[in-house]
């Protein structure tokens, strides 16, 4: 009897898309107006997912209230208002498109769970383009 | 050639959730304000996925408005504008937690389907809080 | 040069549409099943408008932090997961219809906004249900 | 390290659900007021769904761009501000229900992707109606 | 103390705007795609709005099961998966723009309305397209 | 018979709010986390409102695809993918609060709008947090 339960939250961010081993010309032509030198920036929506058997106690897979915490622990705590280049260290040397984004939430989040319990992100970057990772 | 059919439908009703066997204070302890004995409410947002495989003749999976009229029927009927804990013989002993009514919905519509359909439930109990089950 | 700022925000209550003067027939009639004795309830979402010139030092008319706390601290705190005929003491002899509710929430909060902020109040009751109040 | 990027688009176009070889009444029977001989439409919301590796050098697993434009090539060019009954090949012998609208755009789209690349179409008919398909 | 009471509701139609005193190259140059002689269709979303007193009774400015049906009478029962210049009297002279229709859908409801409610039509022709008319 | 028409729209930008002439303690003070000097961004959602009498021949106020291409010519080029501070001229001495960048819109586009037709910008910066403004 596994229930997925989903929690919604958000963070705003700037980021730019770039390889530092190429020239401007080259990021230009690849990532076009995302690799603007000076930034540009979104309302990152996400979901977390977690997949588990129900408490037959409290009637729960997981507080909901805790899963709510732990997102703002681990997720915008570390990204809302943040430069996500410039300032979360996960993306020194990772670009930070929403597919990498999206593994970076995971593995911050994933040691936090009981064992047992499936973990599913999905971070919107507009509301028209979005990403969903799983293992 | 199976395809997924997905119909939204609403509900509104007021619950609580306690333990009958714990205190006030227990109940709060592990509740918090979910627990208010003087209840509170939610409208719940529910989305009926049917999975199967099309019928050469209609062109259908399943016809909406059967499904539509089944919801009625099935979920609405007895939800709402309900008292879960006082009015719905499920749950006089069973926590209406968003992940028990999910499964209580998703057993009152699958011996309504058609053999070899799939069932999935999503309830979403507030918009940044939802849940999913299927067997 | 008059700005509007409107802040979102929810919370979750309780509620039963009747009058105490009147028989059970007679607020079933009026009020259909939002006159159920064992209550019924919502996910309300409220928009607070505030109306104001632009303070040429922060760019501002409100702070949307300062109206973020102040939506928490007179609205949330008082409603959230309530049970608005009884926990509530404006309703105690006012019907909580969305119509009172909206007032009742103008009432909270316009004492607290600078001299010259125009007050307006949305409320949704349910996705498709909503009422607008301003002086 | 597969993630699933997801990309909305949308398309108005006008349809009726009926069968050549039934007769009028047979066909209002079976498809009741989608059946109208005049016609009725929808804003059909479509989301795509691509599922592949991270792409190491760039951060993609696809170009939303490219997948953008794709979809705009494929699917609006022929499906935007049109009849689907007389305007799209593929309906002249198919029933234009959800079911086989999701199909058909799955076929327009799937030679275009990459090899390991998997697929899923979501596609709304109405704000309640949705269908999925993948193989 | 006025209250304005908002009620969502929606129906699916077929339309194409053209001028039958215009040559099919003059309206395609002024209308483009929406002149498309096979039509083509929307879910169009409305709201209505009634602003009024509240009854000091019932706490309602109007009951919004009243308001729910009337829309559904006066509305959604001539527009709903028609074909508007076809099947819609109103618009047998009267190109179908969103402008137009909602002006014929506040003449519909206005008639039913009580003395001194005020009334607006909101009506969205496509999730980014909308038009707004009050007297 | 005056109709508005609304037109959504968005971009994606950075900014951060400060006073060149305050401290950066004194910024952190008033802006709290919005100063941060790595900036910060959102997903901006611009909704255009246009008010004015239907044209008989058309049946328009506005030719929508007039007003999309107007915003992108005149709001999404100079914004989309920028960052409001160091690229967006206007910003070089104003702060790019929501009530600034709302009233610098309003006047990028008034120009642009036939004699007698009334102008109302309402702009998103989350999905809690928007302003609107005309004259």
């Amino acid at each position: 009897m596994k229930v997925t339960v989903s929690r919604k939250a958000h963070f705003n961010a700037a980021h730019r898309l770039y390889r530092k081993d190429w020239t401007d010309i080259k990021n230009n032509e690849i990532f076009g107006k995302c690799a603007n030198p000076h930034y540009h920036g979104h309302n990152y929506e996400l979901i977390v997912h977690v997949k588990g058997e129900i408490d037959p106690i409290t009637g729960y897979v997981m507080d909901m209230k805790v899963l709510k915490d732990l997102i703002k622990d681990e997720v915008e705590h570390r990204m809302d208002h943040k430069n996500l280049n410039e300032e979360v260290e996960e993306f020194s040397d990772l670009i930070p498109t929403a597919e990498n984004i999206v593994i970076v939430i995971y593995n911050w989040l994933k040691p936090h769970l009981a064992k047992g319990h499936e973990l599913t992100i999905t971070l919107y970057e507009t509301p028209r383009n979005y990403v969903t990772f799983s293992k």
